[in-house]
């Protein structure tokens, strides 16, 4: 063992004893827990990763890869070429070490302000933009094959925030529904428990915590109607206890304001830079409760710093707020792995909220959240009285695909099937209309586009898409940003669209916007 | 054909002519029919059921019975052996013919006050009472097997508010799913239309106009989480208009305070009397809204009067106010047919609400409005805030349920078990408990037991059956009247239990407290 000691690193060996196809995995589970737990305390310094891998008996590729996974979620804190060191962002301590720099610590000035210069002050129009009609990262209005008065026929729609519905595992659904209604007892046909059926409680606890990195005691765990109806009762509960603004993400999903709004709460516009929130504006709100999408922000489609993870934290322990990560499609992450969710690092901070939306149909309408428990008997009462709690037999069947592996199986079909869908579209944007740059390709279900200014303006150039048949959303119908360069930005949503669909439909918009 | 003419009722020769064993309520739905479209106006005489018999070539009996049920309803009035006209209640029509006194007239000083004297300006108590924890109607705490500590065990359950839950039909509900899994097209999968699945609002639409005589057009209705939801979403609306408070049955469900108070409304209880609400108090209250359950009010048990339903929809257009019905347990009536909804006496003043809490279970939380055009974007527009919507595979099942005609069935099967309680339960009260007055016995699935004060005083009572294993609850639970006359009220559910532990129940309780 080395200098910094056998005790602190024992903790580890499970991990590194564990097969060799979950060692990795495990490695990182016992690392993050060890860093929440306190037996790593903010500013241990960490071994080598050589010399952590020659302790353990593992390869150093595992041990690097678990350094770089916990750094990019805030846990870990690494100063290139100078080493390792446990981080001041997990959980709340007050009394704690004092922060060493970086982590733990807003870093001011870093702002490179990609999303525009919008201050804080901007109210937001999240409120009155033009409606989706749906889900917080749904889109809305006509369907692929809805056609206007008179319109062309619509062929291929991008417009993002749903998923491939014909991916919705029926057979194994309906088979799920049988054994449930063969086995439930007759009580739990009676009234449901408001916090949703507890064995689903237990299923997505263990699931969470092993899928996402958050901390999930099914006692705090609170089934709902999926993350619009948790947004709805955090607002409820905040409006309550006298918030009278949250903020959101600049650019952002405009539904998150018409959702706050109804339950008194204005929304203000918060400006994002290409590593999340920038702190000053934030600070300078006045706002003590935002709403993030740190996992694959939507719609910019960046994966928040670990740096900003961290400074959003130091921020909510400091005006005693808190913040909704809304993990929308923290599920769907194509290159590398998922970046655990924000909530594992403060989960008396963080409400964090998911739901089967994306990775099996939004009709269900069953989501999930994970309250602090400061907030908890107040969401609960509240989700009450809005509906008394979920219907129990979707819950009951989704605890069995949950505990008996086909949840994860369906999650990875989708995985399968949306990768193949980005891969045809990222080919297919740089065939048609080359100079294109995407961004937000490594997760989700949606990327931005940025189409050269020579297509442009943006108005004809969807004006044309449109008269082809192609229905596309600019992205400043999700925010404030009016970058003026002339390119024409756009969030393209491509999972529900078979490959062949996807590349059609690029294929037609190039012929119809020409080549500048 | 008669004096009347022969035009006014033609409209009822069609219904004259169905098969024999539907003539009766084929002839009482052309009448409504023919009242409220106008065709009929408002101070009609009608024909003497012997004129009417003769001219339809029906039997007298049939003539007589529906003019008993649209009178008692509200359609009809009647004064006793001077005939039958026309009311004023239905449909408000502002400047229809003035009304004739009786219906559509508030009857001052007819209220006997069997609810006590309390004012219409008591604060109600509902948001403060012992909680139910569950729906509207619904018993709370522990379920009937549930044990506190040290307790003895709980042998009968008599608090109000489930339904037999072994009476759900598992495995036609299980072939319903396997058919809508079959069926179901994949953007029924997508997000939802927020008012509901339009199969199941048409099913719906046709179901209760045939059911509850009310005026159901698929687009005024919207699918939601039951009543409870149905309140909470009205209260929100109500609220956003100016409303500062709703006023509740007195007797009531106690419920119904907590879910608007977390609307931002105060409750007020409004005392009833015999026949329903007694006018002045209302009057006096100031609200512009109430919550009522004519037809089987909660928990006294009377049908509302035709008087009183005509000044209630009086006073709501007087006061450009709404009422909620609350229809919980329409459905369930035993020994003669169901007094038609109040909503059809007037679909722009009363909001229908019903579920299938009591028919198949609660944990489906699924029920329904019809809602007034003026209110219905409104609604719509809060139902979607709050959860985009309710869960599409359970709302497709149920479609499949009631135009395959399986959910008559299930009503039937619930009928006949429920009454078949209820007689064991006079039955023992009769046989165990004898002088005990019991009242609201001809619909539900509860009623209200007045024990001989011999057998009290109440507090004793409910302690002496607590300890012999039998947990009832006292009508004081539900609203401010204290008799004071030493006898010992009860709201006895009997639903959920099998007769013999109905018989058991009431046999132990009487053992308990002895014979007084």
């Amino acid at each position: 063992m080395t200098s910094h000691g056998q005790a602190a690193w024992e903790l580890l060996l499970p991990a590194a004893a564990a097969p060799a196809r979950r060692r990795g995995r495990a490695l990182q589970e016992a690392l993050r827990d060890a860093v929440r737990s306190g037996r790593l305390a903010p500013g241990t310094r960490l071994p080598s990763s050589r010399a952590l891998a020659a302790d353990l008996g593992v390869s150093r590729g595992l041990v690097t890869e678990a350094y770089e996974q916990l750094t990019a979620e805030g846990y870990l804190r690494s100063d290139r070429g100078a080493g390792t060191w446990v981080g001041e962002a997990a959980r709340g301590r007050p009394g704690g070490t004092p922060a060493r720099g970086g982590a733990g610590t807003p870093a001011p000035g870093r702002g490179t302000g990609t999303a525009g210069g919008s201050g804080p002050a901007t109210r937001a129009r999240a409120a009155d933009a033009r409606g989706t009609g749906d889900g917080t990262h749904a889109r809305g209005g006509a369907g692929p094959h809805a056609r206007g008065a008179g319109a062309p026929r619509v062929r291929v729609d991008f417009r993002p925030g749903t998923p491939d519905l014909s991916l919705f595992p029926r057979s194994a659904w309906s088979a799920a529904q049988r054994a449930v209604l063969a086995r439930l007892p007759h009580p739990s046909l009676g009234y449901p428990d408001p916090r949703g059926l507890p064995e689903l409680r237990e299923a997505l606890a263990a699931l969470l915590t092993r899928r996402r990195g958050v901390v999930a005691d099914p006692e705090r765990l609170v089934v709902c109607s999926g993350v619009a109806q948790a947004s709805t009762l955090l607002g409820f509960v905040l409006r309550a206890r006298g918030h009278g603004a949250i903020g959101v993400e600049d650019p952002g999903s405009p539904e998150h304001g018409r959702l706050f709004s109804s339950t008194g709460l204005d929304t203000l516009w918060l400006p994002l830079d290409g590593e999340g929130l920038r702190p000053e504006p934030l600070a300078a709100s006045g706002v003590r409760a935002v709403v993030v999408t740190p996992s694959h922000q939507f719609p910019s489609g960046i994966s928040w710093s670990a740096e900003r993870r961290a400074a959003l934290l130091a921020w909510a322990r400091a005006v005693d707020g808190h913040v909704l990560e809304d993990d929308y499609d923290g599920d769907f992450r194509y290159d590398r792995a998922p970046v655990g969710a924000l909530q594992g690092l403060d989960p008396e901070r963080v409400v964090y909220a998911g739901s089967v939306s994306k990775s099996l149909a939004p009709g269900l309408r069953l989501g999930w959240m994970l309250v602090p428990g400061e907030l908890l008997a107040e969401v609960v009462e509240r989700k009450r009285t809005m509906d008394l709690g979920n219907p129990v037999l979707d819950q009951a069947v989704l605890a069995e695909f949950v505990t008996r592996g086909a949840y994860d199986r369906q999650l990875r079909r989708c995985q399968r099937a949306y990768r193949e869908r980005r891969d045809a579209l990222l080919a297919a944007l740089a065939e048609h209309l080359p100079g294109t740059e995407v961004s937000g390709i490594a997760a989700g279900l949606h990327v931005i586009a940025r189409v050269p200014g020579r297509y442009g303006p943006t108005e004809r150039f969807l004006a044309r898409a449109a008269a082809a048949g192609v229905v596309l959303r600019p992205l400043e119908e999700y925010g404030t940003a009016r970058p003026g360069d002339g390119d024409v930005r756009l969030v393209i949503g491509y999972a529900h669209l078979a490959p062949s669909v996807v590349a059609a439909g690029i294929r037609a918009v190039a012929a119809a916007v020409g080549r500048g």
